[in-house]
């Protein structure tokens, strides 16, 4: 019998996912050159398509990496000359300003505890930083930044470029990219899909930036998909190096799919799924919500404190529990592995599935 | 009716690749955490294999990147402070060239003519060069550079670090990996596969190198995909963000197929169909082989010259004629786009499609 997983990422195929690949296989798709007509109508098509759903307009282009890590590097290199600001509240956006650091730019840090989120008030952006770095979804601690309030920062330091993490949440948060310079994404989260292809969202703005960078011979933006290099074959539908062509097929496809259901359905289904989580999180005696408070819970990585029961007394028995079910659940991240579990809320676990999950739970 | 694509790569799947895929699905590997003990042993069997068929000894570890164009940046960031000296003689190994100069490093080149070869007596290698770049198969033009001349050249420069591109050759190139340093290549070539992951080869000199470079604070080695990180995941078989899971688990089982086989066949096997395909090209009026001296003629990429006859005034005129039996040959590289056809010769085609290919240019 087939596992159901509701883990952060790599996470459940979203159904679509065999039949689109089906077709790939098909058509060939894993054989055409990048340099063909066929491809740039691939990456035309997933531009599009990626564009209806997260409603982003001409002043940003689309571009493909490796993976949305990879993107944490050459947004740093392709932005900052001097300095970048974090805010941090766990492991990836620790990761996102570890990486400034080992790329030697002067990186200012406002840490708040794992579990804690930001508003806008708690935030005043340093004098030279030239990027805030920010993360709609910690997917280590389960917690959410509202766009409304990058949105409310942005306008109170409208000279700064802003970048947004949307790794674990993307399309879910709902960006207005008339503030938001940059933002990215990978595929194996909430669009259901393999690991394998980052997804780097970059305005004009960004480019300039990097391409004013790039004249000065003190320091070096990358030689590997760097921003004028990416957006110089952008323009055609094209890629510097071979891409990852048949996930690039398969996101246009998906995001398809997304789009056909409508982005306001998908994100109403979301918080519907996450309402029963957390629902289910207050009243259980096994269990309690990891975020304290409501608006800084994660819509989409939803985690959970175990041990406030004899029946559940680490993540593992929980984890037991559900895979006796064929269901996958995530513990938690680090040093909260075996007292927190994650549960993934993505559009390819359906409201029936997540009733599913909350009965086995409650067993 | 399906294609048969004898394309430099992307190129045509390795007929097991269909197979694997469908088990990778049943499987759910798409689904799997990357840091799960399931993973831990796709990435270890992919190691076996590679180990086994490109007679890697225990002194090189074996990374996954979203490309090899990566690596190109990942070991000129790792492994050279200063200087580093390439072999051009094309289009990919000027590429090679030009990222160590993005990346403001001192780079010597060695150039020769787009068709001719290098050998061991023709360099002498800068005295401050720290890493030596050559290229086994060079893509554009259809040359090789013999493992035994590489391996004369380390013998005369043992203190200097030498890192061989074989994107376009893998597993055919015999290299000695006691005096090879580093090697990479990307899997849509000879292994068969769909673009979207890079196998970069790299032992512990290079490692000794990034971390005294790391060390140092005038110079960064990035911060993505670094050796010393990529290193210490490697210890336990896992890596530091997010791979191309799906990837890694097939490559690996085509990796399998291919020592089943065994290497020395996929080797003869793959001489073979060359000696097939440059006598064709000798013996017709409509083409020759635009590599004129036998020795510097690769044996994966073979490069023809048009426009002999009228009957095939250009490349296009042999490529429409080749997509008549559903062949699909590629073009030339960048200025010789009209006038040659490359010809990918891969274990996914056999004697019998090369057979067939030739009859049909005959026509």
């Amino acid at each position: 019998m087939k596992n159901t997983y509701f883990t952060p990422g790599p996470a459940e195929l979203y159904p679509t996912f065999y039949q689109h690949l089906q077709q790939a296989m098909d058509e060939q798709i894993g054989s055409i050159s990048h340099r063909s007509k066929q491809f740039q109508n691939i990456y035309r098509f997933a531009d599009e398509q990626l564009r209806t759903l997260l409603n982003i307009p001409d002043t940003h282009g689309i571009f493909f990496t490796g993976s949305a890590s990879e993107v944490w590097e050459r947004v740093l290199l392709n932005c900052v000359e001097y300095e970048s600001f974090h805010l941090v509240n766990g492991s990836f956006s620790q990761k996102f300003y570890e990486y400034a650091g080992a790329l030697h730019k002067h990186a200012h840090i406002l840490e708040k505890p794992f579990g804690e989120g930001f508003d806008a008030a708690d935030i005043e952006v340093p004098a030279y930083a030239e990027l805030v770095c920010l993360t709609h979804n910690e997917t280590s601690s389960g917690v959410q930044m509202r766009p409304t309030e990058m949105h409310k920062l942005k306008r109170k330091y409208p000279k700064k470029l802003f970048c947004v993490d949307i790794v674990s949440s993307a399309p879910y948060p709902d960006l207005d990219f008339s503030l938001i310079d940059s933002a990215f994404f990978s595929v194996q989260k909430a669009f259901g899909m393999p690991a394998g292809l980052g997804v780097w969202i970059a305005n004009e703005t960004c480019l300039v930036k990097a391409e004013h960078l790039q004249k000065n011979d003190s320091l070096s933006i990358g030689a590997h998909n760097t921003l004028p290099m990416l957006w110089k074959h952008y323009k055609t539908f094209e890629t510097p190096a071979t891409p990852n062509v048949l996930y690039i097929y398969l996101l246009g496809k998906i995001a398809e799919d997304f789009n056909r259901i409508g982005i306001d359905t998908i994100r109403k289904q979301t918080e519907e799924k996450a309402r029963m989580l957390y629902k289910f999180l207050e009243n259980s005696a096994d269990y309690e919500p990891f975020v304290k408070q409501e608006r800084y819970r994660s819509q989409t990585v939803i985690v959970a404190k175990t041990g406030l029961s004899d029946r559940i007394k680490s993540s593992d028995d929980a984890i037991a529990a559900a895979k006796k079910a064929n269901m996958i659940i995530g513990s938690g991240y680090g040093k909260f592995k075996d007292s927190q579990l994650r549960i993934a809320n993505f559009p390819a676990v359906s409201i029936e599935q997540v009733g599913a999950l909350i009965e086995q739970l409650q067993k």
